[in-house]
């Protein structure tokens, strides 16, 4: 287990009505006027905006709108909402969506305190050490940007798709009422398991040794998934089982079960390029480009991966031949992955052989520059998962 | 899944060397002259005193001590330590020590901001609304105090041991190295295991339906806890394990693993009449108390405690009689306490039968008043556990 410092100082309100708290909230974590920042109107119909509306107003918070956050969120929209919230002199960025709408708004956030480009932070690999506060109102379950440092936004000068963090972007305060999430249909849904189990694997394979709790923490959230995930692709209306996903997606990612370990992050760094350029749901294509990459470095690790596949999957172990089992829990989780809805390969998501060839070079991955940490991949290893990925 | 919120702001600096961040994290979080507050001495004898007080003193923070806490931290110190503060005009308080010392200073921290009598807010379940700031720098895997919003105490007139709690208790930092645990005997070493696992076990058995994730992230930490305690009894030395053990007690009692449901805590309170008479170790008191707390409402839920038995201590389900496999869980998990050295019964830590009536009558369970939530105790069901765990 290796050092770390570990700090999730947000406030969660969760349950039915949790909303009506939103006012409270913005004033107790020091806002006064809010930029209330949401995506394509979803809100309006659903009835989530008047509620957190009427919650604001109870409480006397001012607000400006910005709406209009796309899937993979645009530096167009955030370079706007920076100029807005100066103009307005906006202390804190309310978000009423999904991890898009979240990873937006922590971005104007970082760029309202910042002399520079805020995409400085993302292409330089900068710390964000001042931001506006955050409060996030969360009407998806998947990105766990509500309690998370991190953002991943897209400039659409090359349509790079890049993440920045720090501590000053963890929201003050997340309210999770899962009612509000029973309004998505099966396919995001879907998307959103697939991000949550992903968050966690990302961290669980790892080369650091002695992480037994918290490993047993992330068999623990994908277990929940595993179990509470085909319940509501079944009925979107199961209330307790998109609370339990709710709050799974929340500790997936806000580190509690990734601490005192090296993670990996390849498979994000590789599922951004297929988002950025096709438009594909961030989560379809983390099911497309998970199991490739397993399978890919599953030789690393054979006993990782039959751990994964026997506490993770139920697979029996093979103490003869523990391949076959790490291979056997791939295998499920493919499965597992397709049960929901989610593709299978790149072909199926509209990428072809012939795409590959640009993902790569918008990658660069020349002068020894490697992805992820698991197994550190070279050019010709990312090129050998993207083709593995293409009709898996 | 029920409503909740959950709020647990404590910067954590976890691992080896950690401790030489503490006069940083005093300053950070707003401290300009702490009071040092320890144990018995043994944290000058292995050194600890020596690292954090170079780390103060290369912070320029001032400092007055006031050491002595005993285990079940007793009120005539806590009543010296306010007094103390009072005069110093002291802004945190820095624990450096176990669970006892922790909550020796959480009950000052509480004291020194209250015009009243510091016991009111135990005596009375007065919330904690104001406290000074509280860093903590842990020598010992147990309570979880670092990371919680409780406290414990015994007030020497009439030997009360009572809790309190309230959002301004929980650290603003707490300081984990897993070295500065490792000279602990097995003996201790085993109290706080045991203590780690009844933080779950009070969360875990529960009437709350529908609570799968939680479940999970309990079941893993006890899990945990089976791998990993059998390595430090067996070697004291040893840090991975060392290590593993000291975030899960942190994990098991911040409540990350307990949000959105009804908790029990009946044997936390059964046990605190045992320490505070008696002395006996919490741990010891809680090895002792909660197999007989499951062996008497065992029946009250057979299928919540048949998943305890298959998914925490691998227990074959008997489909055909599940009441089988919940028992067989219950003897497992004594024999595992066993295996580590804990009692099994009162008799084996000096409590007899003559000593139960003094027990009960210090509880006061007369008129309605009940213990617990999973069963709703009475004071003839609290008495047949006592009897029941007289001679397990």
């Amino acid at each position: 287990m290796d050092q770390f410092t570990f700090y999730a100082p947000t406030y969660f309100a969760f349950g039915k009505d949790s909303e009506q708290k939103t006012g409270e909230l913005v004033k107790r974590f020091g806002g006064h006027k809010v930029l209330l920042h949401f995506g394509g109107g979803s809100i309006k119909r659903t009835g989530v905006y008047a509620k957190v509306k009427a919650s604001l107003d109870a409480a006397g918070i001012d607000m400006v709108e910005l709406g209009g956050v796309q899937p993979n969120p645009r530096s167009g929209l955030i370079y706007q909402g920076i100029d807005l919230c100066r103009q307005e002199k906006v202390d804190m960025i309310l978000a009423v969506g999904g991890g898009s709408v979240i990873d937006s708004a922590k971005a104007i956030a970082a760029g309202v305190l910042y002399d520079g480009d805020f995409w400085d932070y993302f292409s330089k690999g900068k710390r964000v050490e001042k931001a506006l506060k955050i409060g996030t109102v969360l009407t998806l379950a998947a990105a766990g940007s509500e309690g998370s440092p991190d953002t991943v936004v897209t400039h659409e000068d090359g349509q790079y798709k890049k993440g920045a963090g720090g501590e000053a972007l963890r929201p003050s305060f997340s309210v999770l009422n899962p009612e509000f999430t029973v309004t998505l249909p099966p396919y995001q849904t879907a998307c959103g398991l697939t991000d949550i189990m992903a968050h966690v694997c990302e961290r669980y394979f790892t080369n650091t040794k002695h992480v037994e709790t918290t490993d047993r923490m992330c068999e623990g959230i994908l277990k929940a998934i595993q179990v509470e995930g085909p319940k509501v692709i079944a009925d979107p209306q199961d209330y307790d089982a998109r609370a339990n996903i709710m709050w799974a997606g929340m500790v997936a990612h806000n580190n509690i079960c990734g601490v005192g370990r090296e993670q990996d992050w390849s498979t994000h760094v590789m599922e951004h390029e297929l988002s950025a350029h096709n438009d594909v749901a961030h989560g379809a294509g983390l099911a497309v480009m998970m199991p490739a990459w397993m399978q890919y470095v599953m030789k690393h690790d054979i006993m990782r991966f039959a751990q994964f596949a026997v506490r993770v999957w139920d697979c029996d172990m093979d103490f003869s031949d523990p391949e076959r089992t790490a291979q056997a829990g791939i295998n499920r989780f493919r499965q597992f992955l397709a049960s929901i809805g989610m593709p299978g390969s790149l072909t199926d998501i509209g990428i072809g052989a012939g795409d590959i060839p640009k993902i790569m070079s918008h990658l660069n991955l020349g002068d020894g520059h490697t992805l992820g940490r698991f197994v550190q991949l070279n050019a010709q290893d990312v090129q050998s998962i993207y083709e593995l990925a293409l009709n898996a």
